[in-house]
């Protein structure tokens, strides 16, 4: 049971066409797709870095958790997401831990990844996602 | 001339005992070393997570930038660092695409690499750093 890379960084973002001419156009990095997430209420352009991605984050309703982070934060980075081995096992060992989870189960993320969220309190204030491969 | 990939994320904190509990105990990242930089008057504890670090940066010194974040912000994701073939000619490119930079010339970051960073006003709001192996 291990984490295995930086799989992700998640920018929230008001816009995706600033962020496409900027990482896009300027600092050249291909863009792999754009995603709607109904779930998060979120439509995501993804890029492609070499190792590890970027994800451009927007909110589709003011109800989105991104809605709110924009409203308090303005745009930034969002989130670190680590790719590991085996989800579950990893959600499992941080409960026993005494971990808060955002998440207590996998569920469905971009790109059919299973993914979970750990709550900030409980990693130094940041918000720390963890992801496996569909 | 390209990005090669997420070269790290650095997270400001006010401590380095709470990652070190968090990201080195409880999720297994081996921390590679701990590196003071008075230029910046922070010191950074380095942790390798397989693909890409993840860095938490410790102010020194109350004039230290990290210092006016955490004022303003407390902790989070302070910057993202993307590795770079050559740098002066990324800087160069940028310079004639109008982009703002913060650092005109490399200078000397962790562990030796060539760093600059870019102004997040021209950067849609995020802190993004140029590297180079050094």
């Amino acid at each position: 049971m291990r984490i295995l890379g930086i799989e992700h960084v998640a920018v929230a973002t008001a816009d995706l066409d600033e962020p496409a001419r900027i990482f896009g156009q300027l600092l050249g990095l291909s863009k792999q797709r754009t995603e709607d997430i109904p779930d998060q209420q979120v439509i995501t352009d993804i890029y492609a870095t070499g190792s590890g991605k970027i994800e451009f984050v927007k909110p589709t309703a003011p109800e989105s958790p991104v809605s709110k982070y924009l409203a308090k934060q303005g745009a930034g980075i969002h989130h670190i997401a680590f790719l590991v081995d085996d989800l579950r096992a990893w959600l499992r060992h941080l409960r026993q831990q005494g971990v808060e989870l955002i998440d207590q189960e996998p569920r469905t993320g971009a790109e059919g990844f299973l993914i979970a969220f750990i709550h900030p309190s409980s990693t130094a204030g940041i918000l720390v996602e963890l992801c496996q491969r569909p």
